[in-house]
């Protein structure tokens, strides 16, 4: 691997930003206009994708998993650094697959890359991307602004990540798999939506469960979700079927408390904000017990 | 490793900046207050550091090698974004050291972490730092501003890099090794140096010459080093031992191009922008021949 022929062959036609200088220096300039937050996420082959997966969809993954941290606070992604650490020996056709996946998401949901780093390395192949995201408001909304009475909306069906996972691990139904590579995050107007009626909000990257219990948590409150109205990808009468796609992660919804009884446009109210603390879980207007592990806990 | 675990025990105390919501968001708010730079470094062990390296200096050295190149573009370190990828079953104790040696120049440096993520994997341990930076000026002092005849000026000695690596290589003098983990990045007087005077400016981190050539190069000019004027390490009459410091990286000074005769506080004069390109060296007068190897290519 030359890295200045591979950046100049591959991550230089990326950047357009004029404040990225054509990568040519070792800063970019950012654009803030207004109130701009900042996130950073990192994949790992092996443990947030697997070495099967093609590896233009990781390069998707990465991009979408910091935009849809972005639109969950009601912001809009901006601008991007990007790291790669690359496994010593491995193909230039495998670089340039995986640029291309990032090229395809940066555009698809108008990020600018403007800079990062490059390294060759003996490990797995290791991804590290920060993206910067407008606020559509004054700040973004956190995870701490719920209140008792508040219901939870989540903005599309929840399990795909998990049957995904599955399906790719033992090569079974290939667009199934692809839900679990290429996450469908939430548009944009999803932010704008989050902006408008919010009192908080999060992404459910881990599990639905567990994620409803730390917007809960954050929020000062308890958690109680009505499984028969959350929308699943496989829905089913089984409860272990149910739980599984609520705790399987992956899904990067957004998951927002809000006023009840509000009409949101792509979003379900699946259970509400509740004074005791923890997590209640409802089954046909049945109580029932939580299972032991709500998530992917990191 | 219990990610949450060891993200509230290490992590969580260096977080706070009110924008980083004491980590218990996905997103940081930046502090923007005029124009603002940002960069992203990454360092793997085994190949930026050494395995024997004292942790905390790994911690350290990361810290600096961002600061540097936000100091040599005239800006402020502000904010910081940290991704750790940890080899799996590596020791809290290590993980604490390391968390140590970045507390500490993140204050050395008043920089303010303000959130990143965390994940174990099967690989050599992986940290890459993201930080913004305000500029003194209106922008950013680029690589790209020098002129035909501006003389070159460097703010510190050449060579403790190349120099410690080798004693850290050998386990020789613990003083001279330590000068390679922990470079003594260019103080933030320096920044302001830079943008009172210099017409395009960098950090030395590749080694002098390819450095030199690399801001003539942006400039579209050529570089000529007298070798007799630049401040070394461990100054020398052999012309062999002269090249492997000026060649040797790691140093993280601050090189700028600016006007002749200047006296500039903490800065040597060491050469000049030439209109025919490429780079020339000088020493004793005469012409030299450039070594084949001018810095670390990457």
């Amino acid at each position: 691997m030359d890295e200045t022929a591979w950046i100049r062959r591959y991550i230089a036609p990326l950047v357009t930003a004029v404040g990225a200088d054509e990568l040519r220096d070792d800063v970019a300039l950012l654009t803030a206009l207004g109130p701009t937050i900042a996130t950073m996420d990192t994949l790992v082959e092996g443990v947030h994708f697997l070495p099967a997966d093609p590896i233009s969809t990781v390069g998707q993954k990465l991009v979408r998993v910091n935009v849809s941290d972005i639109h969950a606070k009601a912001a809009e992604p901006v601008e991007a650094l990007l790291s790669i650490a690359w496994p010593r020996g491995r193909s230039e056709q495998a670089f340039s697959e995986l640029l291309s996946g990032i090229a395809k998401d940066l555009d698809e949901f108008s990020v600018s890359l403007i800079g990062g780093d490059l390294v060759q390395h003996s490990g797995p192949l290791t991804l590290t991307l920060a993206i910067t995201g407008r606020c559509i408001g004054k700040s973004p909304i956190r995870r701490s602004g719920g209140r008792i009475g508040d219901v939870l909306y989540v903005n599309g069906e929840i399990g795909w990540g998990q049957l995904g996972l599955q399906a790719a691990r033992v090569g079974g139904d290939e667009q199934i798999a692809e839900r679990y590579r290429i996450p469908r995050i939430s548009p944009s107007f999803s932010a704008r939506t989050v902006a408008d009626v919010a009192s908080a909000s999060m992404d459910v990257s881990d599990g639905l469960l567990i994620d409803a219990l730390r917007l809960a948590e954050a929020s000062k409150c308890g958690a109680r979700i009505d499984l028969d109205r959350v929308p699943l990808a496989a829905p089913s009468e089984e409860l272990a079927t149910i739980l599984a796609q609520c705790t399987g992660g992956d899904d990067y919804r957004i998951l927002i408390s809000a006023r009840p009884n509000l009409e949101i446009p792509g979003f379900w109210a699946i259970g509400e904000l509740t004074e005791s603390h923890g997590l209640s879980i409802r089954h046909r207007g049945q109580q029932v017990n939580p299972p032991s592990t709500l998530g992917f806990e990191h």
